[in-house]
């Protein structure tokens, strides 16, 4: 367990008086203190999980997802799952709600948490808006918020409601329904209905402004919002870096312009290959199309060392609440790129077994405890869930925030 | 006259009845209509006018920046005058209100209109600004703004309100009161604060936003200062082309960002020098001193086309309602680039030349028409002032748009 004052953000005091069934103080036994849960969210994107929820493939296939998923959960406490709208409804009014339901329960019930990606994005939407006019456009893409976040209430609590505005209305690369909104609405106008849309369907909701783009340009679009009344519970900032390793400098530069709004920063989308970079002179990644990016030894050792470090910074900075690593396994990974903890036959990389020290470890609290006198224990741990046990019993309580003393019965 | 549709966004169609004293037609006569002075404003920074009007410098140069000012009279109608505060009021509490009023009264009697630059800006600001609380500073910005707008109400009505806020918060060659406050209220959030003073201040002033980026920072600045419900009147947008002529696609791809949010738009600060470029690789233009820019006949030849070419494009733009050319003469000009329409000794360049052919020639409504037997006479003109001459007789009359038949007495 570190005990750092560079985390004190992330921890928090409790005392526990620890009483038997009948209410007589447990004085002066030993107990253990295992923290279960990080309030802290380490993901990553699991589109697996809808094959494996829903048994969909054969049980080679099944069995080889599992592991992965196994491998997921062990480390890991907060999964993105796909909206993509032309994926998620390629024929108007067919959408694939049962499916990514069954997902999503079976994550929830091995307490994952939970996120949608996205709502509203020009890419991979919904082809048949471009028959539509342009008040049904945007009258199918409130429907469309209103369907889904309300479907999924309960599960899916946490949503990127728009994802790359920034070139929202100016997306060249081919036509599509989204850009057109975009262009008729301006940025500020279509985050402005969008967030009111998803807000209204789930009062409760984190949620997201996501982009690529970490330039002024968001900085202004997300100044411009909040001026506007825009209700952003998070900012999200995806960080792809096929191109190398930001490194600590740009990282904190990032960190320093986006946390000036006193929001909660999420790392929604992060990539960091262990294979050979893409060369720098590509503007879109995905003009990078080659058949084969290997994963290698050496630069499985610099994916590891540049996760600790980034990891490490974005754990310490007091607004960052997510890293969502946008590749778990290299299998079927954006461009071909090396981009998982695991290979492609689910074998850890040394990434894998850096993140699970750093999250099952170092900052981690499991220790044992004795109990007073009265009873009474403190301690001081990271966020999260816990198991209290003593003997053969348990009990699980969580760890928030400084409080008074919680009476727990064993 | 021009007779292209390209400008009938320019122009008004109207009739009149001319009668005389008695009220009697003035029936089958020859009239001339003379334009006196266009709706269109065709600019230039005009600092010399304060000398001039205050006669404040010895009677040879008096009489040189005379001769000036008188060149700049018979073309343009246009001026800014400049509220630098670090020069407007270099000792806190001692405002140079008296010698600004008589240049701003001096150009008014001359039928010149007038915009004052700039009310907020992190260059050349105010240097006592920087011994204030953070609090004390905001409240010296607001009480400028409240005093210098209401000193010139009546005669300034138009004001660049902010300058270049897209870097007001980043701006780090140096330390300055203005960078403190944008960087306390946010960019949108000083651009609503300093919008709504000089509003409350003048209501019926016509408010800029200028900046020199054109990149999608300033519109994405422009739209979330909108959607914040920021009464910007006109967008102000700087094109200093000492490293070259932008040219015909990048004006218009400027102007077709720019006009979307449907807003007038003002060139305010132009430049396009008669002598060799700067090179490219100089990022911030202020970087580029050398001891001597000279003019040359070549590069003069080069201005008087790319002028020609710019202004027709920008005036055959409905939403362009104004050009101010920074520097009318060489003398003093900004980095010493010779990037006025008159030489340093007052000659007229080609330039200069060119645009009064434009403006005083194809974009003028002059000519004779005869009245009919009811002393009626119809005509189409560029929006502006006329003088209808009847003998040794006149009467004037605006041109603002199409309208009912008007009578005029002679």
């Amino acid at each position: 367990m570190g005990q750092t004052n560079e985390y004190a953000h992330r921890k928090a005091n409790k005392t526990i008086k620890l009483v038997d069934a009948s209410g007589n103080p447990v004085a002066g036994k030993e107990v253990g203190l295992k923290q279960t849960n990080h309030k802290f969210l380490f993901g990553a994107s699991t589109f697996d999980a809808i094959e494996v929820a829903n048994k969909s493939v054969d049980s080679d296939r099944l069995a080889f997802l599992e592991d992965k998923m196994d491998k997921f959960m062990d480390v890991f406490n907060f999964a993105t799952l796909p909206f993509y709208w032309a994926q998620f409804e390629p024929e108007q009014g067919k959408p694939r709600t049962e499916e990514l339901k069954v997902a999503a329960q079976w994550l929830k019930k091995r307490n994952i948490a939970l996120k949608g990606h996205p709502l509203c994005w020009h890419t991979l939407t919904a082809p048949w808006l471009l028959d539509m006019s342009s008040e049904d456009r945007l009258k199918a893409q409130f429907a469309r918020i209103e369907r889904d976040v309300s479907d999924f209430k309960g599960l899916i609590d946490t949503w990127d409601v728009l994802n790359e505005v920034v070139i929202m209305p100016i997306f060249d690369k081919y036509d599509n329904g989204i850009t057109r909104i975009a262009k008729d609405l301006g940025r500020v106008g279509i985050v402005k209905e969008m967030f009111a849309k998803t807000r209204e369907t789930n009062p409760g909701a984190t949620l997201l402004l996501n982009d690529f783009n970490t330039s002024i340009n968001f900085e202004i679009l997300i100044d411009g919002c909040l001026n506007a009344g825009v209700p952003i519970d998070a900012i999200g900032i995806q960080s792809h870096q096929h191109q190398g390793y930001w490194g600590r400098e740009k990282l904190e530069e990032v960190l320093d312009r986006f946390s000036h709004f006193g929001l909660p920063i999420h790392f929604t989308e992060n990539t960091l290959t262990s294979g050979h970079l893409m060369p720098p002179e590509i503007e879109d990644l995905n003009d990078y199309q080659i058949d084969d990016w290997p994963t290698t030894p050496e630069f499985e050792e610099r994916q590891a060392k540049e996760v600790e470090e980034m990891y490490s910074i974005l754990f310490k900075h007091p607004q960052v609440e997510a890293i969502t690593t946008w590749k778990f396994s290299d299998e079927g990974a954006w461009l071909g790129a090396p981009a998982g903890f695991l290979r492609k036959d689910n074998s850890p990389k040394p990434s894998y077994e850096v993140l699970k020290k750093l999250i099952k470890g170092d900052w981690n609290t499991t220790m044992t405890s004795k109990t007073d006198d009265n009873g009474m224990l403190s301690f001081e741990g990271f966020l999260g869930e816990y198991d209290l046990v003593y003997g053969d019993k348990k009990v699980s309580f969580k760890l928030d925030k400084d409080g008074e003393t919680v009476q727990m019965t064993i």
